[in-house]
This record gives C-alpha cells, sequence and structure tokens, in this order.
C-alpha cells in the first residue's frame, strides 16, 4: 500500500464544494463574493491530546470536530479542510475507522476534504479548516464592550470530568461516565450557534483551554474585565451532584475539551438569544458582565471572590 | 514558557497581507478578485524527512519550501500560511533559529504567517500554505496534451546524491557534498517561474519524489505517455562526472527532493520558454515529447529502452 493509494482509498471523495479537490499540486477554492476566507490549524498528537489507543472513529470525528469550533467561534461558515497524518505503519482498519469519523462530521457539516498529506511517523494529526464570512460579521476576541453580557453554550466541565476519571483522579459510576465520556471523545462544535451570532455577539471564543484560559483571551484582545456568578455557570446533572468541590471547580473554570462557545452580547439581546436557545434546542446562559476591571472576577453565591487556580490547559505549562 | 507566550514570540510578525492575522480563532483572508484560493498542506517529520539534528534555520527554510513549490506547479502566487508544530521540549534556541529560517524565506516571497499551532510531542512540522491564481490560467495536472514537449527547469539529482551521501550509499568530496546538500536542505521553490508559465504551460508538477515518478502523475491524469531522452536531462558538472552510473540513473529518475518544475508546452512556446530560461537566469531544458503510450519510456544515447527501478519516494513503499 503506497502513499498515493492510501489518500486515494481513504481520503479521496467528492469535493462539490471546490473548483479542484484532491490529486493536484494544490486544491482551487473559490470564496463567496462579498466573503472572506477564515482559516484556522490544529495539531492533535497521540499521547497528548488523545490516548494511543484511542477509537479511531471518534478520533476522526475530533480531529474536525476541535477544527470546526474554531470556525464557530469565529461565525464563519464551514466549507473545506486539508488533513495531514503522520502514522506509526499503515493499519488499513485504523484508517478505514478514522476515515469514517473523519468524513460523517464532513458530510454533516458540508465540508469537502480538498487535500491532504500522509507520511510515516508517530502517530500524528493536523487538519486546516476553511470557511467564509462576511468581513464586518466576524465574531471576533477584540469587540467585548463594557457592559456587554457574557454568555456560554451548553454546559462546562464533563468533558474534564470524563479525563480525570481516565486517569484515575475522579470515580465516575459507568453511566456518569458514559455520559461525559461522549463530551470529552465527541465534542458538537457549535457551527450553528456561530452562524446566528452574527450582527448579535460582539465577541467569541471557543472553549478548548477552560473557560478562564479562553475568556482571559477575549477580555486581553478586548481591554476589559469581566466578573462571573459561579453559581451561574451551566453544568450537567451529573457535575452538579458530584460532591469534590475543588474538582468542580476545575472542571468548570478550567477544564478544556467542551468546545462549547463563550460570547459577550450587548443587553438588548437578551431577548433574541433567549429564542435563539429554543431555536437551537441548545442551551445559552448569561454567567455575568463585561467590566472595566482587569482580569476576570468570580464571586460566589455571597458574592465573595473565589480564589482560583491558574489558566487553562496549556501544552507547554 | 506556555504555549501561548511560545506562538507570541517566534510566530508573531506583521501580516500586512491579512485582513485578520494571527491571535484569533481563526485568520481572515481577503482572496483578490477573479482569483481562486489554491492551497496545499506538507507534513514533514523528523526521522522521515529530515534527521533528528538537522539545522533549524535550514529546516525552517526547506518546511515552507517544500509547500512554496507545490504553489509554484499551480501558477499560484504565495499569500499565506500556518504553521503546526509538536515538539518534545520548548527549546529556544531552536526555536529561534527554526523561525529565522522560515521567516528569511517567507519574507522573500511576501508571506504572511496568518496562524498555527504549538503542541508537544515527537518533532512534527506541518505547513499549508494558501496563494492565488486566475482559476483558468492553473497549471493542473491533467492538461498534458499529445504532442506537448516536456520540460524541466534546473538540474536533478543532486539533493538525492547528498542524501545518498549523508547515508554512506556513496562518497562525495568535501566541495561537491557541500554543493548537493544546499539542493537538498535549502532547496528554491520555483514560484517565479511558475507565475511566468501561466498561459504557456499545459501541465506542471513540482518533482518532489522523482522526475519518474512526479511526470507519472501528469501522464496519468492528463491519459498520456511519455519519451524521455536520458542524455537530454540536465545535470551539475557534479552529477556528469560521478562516475557511478546505476547511482546516477537512480538520483535523475527516482531522486526526490530537488523541489524543480517539470512542465509540458506546445512546440510553439519553445522560443518564449528560451526567453524566459534567459529573464529568470534559470535553465528550462526540454526533456522528451508527450506521446498517446501507456506509460513513461525512458531512452538512451542510442536510442534503446533503458530499464528502470520503480517509482520514487514513497513514505509508505
Amino acid at each position: 500500500m503506497s502513499e498515493f493509494s492510501l489518500i486515494r482509498r481513504y481520503f479521496t471523495r467528492a469535493t462539490p464544494g471546490a473548483v479542484l479537490g484532491v490529486g493536484d499540486d494544490a486544491a482551487l477554492l473559490q470564496v463567496s463574493a462579498g466573503h472572506v476566507l477564515a482559516i484556522s490549524t490544529d495539531m492533535l498528537v497521540s499521547g497528548t491530546h488523545f490516548f494511543p489507543d484511542a477509537d479511531p472513529f471518534l478520533l476522526g470525528h475530533k480531529t474536525l470536530a476541535v477544527n470546526l469550533s474554531d470556525l464557530a467561534a469565529m461565525g464563519a461558515k464551514p466549507r473545506w479542510a486539508t488533513l495531514a497524518i503522520s502514522l506509526p505503519q499503515v493499519d488499513d482498519v485504523w484508517l478505514e475507522r478514522f476515515a469514517a469519523g473523519f468524513f460523517a462530521l464532513a458530510e454533516q457539516q458540508g465540508v469537502d476534504l480538498v487535500g491532504g498529506d500522509t507520511t510515516r511517523g508517530p502517530l500524528n494529526l493536523c487538519v486546516t479548516i476553511m470557511g467564509e464570512v462576511p468581513p464586518a460579521l466576524a465574531l471576533r476576541r477584540d469587540g467585548a464592550k463594557l457592559g456587554d453580557d457574557i454568555w456560554v453554550s451548553g454546559s462546562l466541565g464533563d468533558a474534564a470530568l470524563a479525563l480525570a476519571h481516565l486517569q484515575e483522579r475522579v470515580v465516575l459510576d459507568e453511566a456518569a461516565f458514559a455520559a461525559c465520556a461522549t463530551r470529552l471523545h465527541q465534542p458538537q462544535p457549535r457551527v450553528e450557534l456561530g452562524l446566528v451570532l452574527r450582527g448579535l455577539a460582539h465577541s467569541a471564543i471557543d472553549i478548548s483551554d477552560g473557560l478562564l484560559a479562553d475568556l482571559g483571551h477575549i477580555l486581553e484582545a478586548s481591554k476589559v474585565g469581566a466578573e462571573l456568578r459561579f453559581d451561574a455557570l451551566p453544568v450537567s446533572e451529573i457535575m452538579s451532584q458530584f460532591k469534590d468541590a475543588a474538582m468542580v471547580q476545575r472542571c468548570i473554570l478550567a477544564g478544556g475539551d467542551d468546545y462549547e462557545l463563550c460570547f459577550t452580547a450587548p443587553e438588548s439581546c437578551r431577548e433574541a438569544l433567549s429564542q435563539l436557545a429554543a431555536t437551537l434546542t441548545l442551551p445559552l446562559t448569561r454567567i455575568g458582565k463585561v467590566t472595566s476591571n482587569a482580569g476576570c472576577v468570580v464571586r460566589d453565591v455571597q458574592g465573595n471572590n473565589m480564589t482560583m487556580e491558574a489558566g487553562g490547559y496549556d501544552h507547554f505549562a
């Protein structure tokens, strides 16, 4: 099985959204009139981002999902992707399952795989995702305004709780672990939400490194601060019943991998956002306000400033 | 040193050609009117594509050069790139040198680094390169016509000869090795040539896997054959004086890494191409003809069909 046959066999599908897809020196893509190209790249490494024995179907899903999440956070419509894989050896079963997971999500999201590279080496997956957005409507990190509400989608911390279970730092019962593991292994990028937030949100980011770390990027870029209410943070039934308060706090505030969106919007959008939540059947929760302070304050139910551990997940921390 | 500081310190430069560069969830890029985006991705793995102790400055150059070569082969003007790096540990000296090599070529070619990812893992470099080209002028693999001349730029095989020396399969004297090693470690992507071939060449590819393998992709995509004259193939002084005929043949026909362009053009373009060669001070050599046969025949100086070893370099062969 040669490199060329590998690419052909597993990663060549129809690319109706491309002028020219896989199989030349470069793919050719037509960006829609009035739009700019939104592009982001993410590398997933065995042993750093996933366990070496990870289910390849789920890994195919997640490799694309984490990239789609970046486009969602820009309010961009996903269109195309490239995929580079380094593999220790040719493993047909693994490749077939990985491709199945990748393409299941790609087809659901209307993404064409337009290029790639396959080579020998330690397992490493690198996706570059491309979408399009009218430039004035892009959801940037630097647009948060004093007085904006801060919102998050879905619920926070379950992926981190599943990881803690896998690392034997907590013990979950089977049903609880199964629910949390789905959040960890099959994150659902909030692409639809990103699209409808165009024109409503002032700023947005996806939560890949933990709420405080990622919201921190918005605050830094927008030169504002934030005040959050810990009891307002949306959590699952499992998280709300979990007894270890320190672990709960860590998962909610600093756990990565949930791939929810955190965004800011003016108070005038509250009604519109509530209606959107209903339409998308996706909870949208107000968790605090943009302030003129430096940094982010989290208040407990009594209004006291909670002491936090620093930051989110950082690959070189 | 955190991931965020790493990206900021070494890989954040001005991006005058981008609507929005490094530092948000995605970069935003405006493709010029009348143009399509040309995009390609390449992954370089330590131990597969380069020696673990490779000079990081040269590696920075080569990582971008091999990607630029893909755009050159499409006749696309380079504009933007993203870079994902997996590193076993933070090594400031290595990162600084790598970035210096990468940006020296990027600035020379007018390429903005608009996004990236830095993570922990075995050394792996993944670049996605983007450029633009009017779609009707793109140099595709499937455009070769019966009767076209087949051309190559520069000279063939020196990079493979340098690699053979490093692998102790041949012995070169110091000066000869130095000359060939420059071809291996600092390939010069033929970007200018690709741009001027718009409207002249019927098809093009860059030679990364060896002349026969890469020309084979043109022939397959264009559903034609080829006849080459071995003595017409352009080689350096060093190669022409090298004694091991089997090694010479292997380097010229199946050696990768020269990153020259192979292209086909109608006979009516001969004069224009000769003038271009003079203007660019880059040799352009006619090496054969497109035929209606299946596959590629190489004839020796007596006109006999030479027996070849198969193919080029294939990462899973």
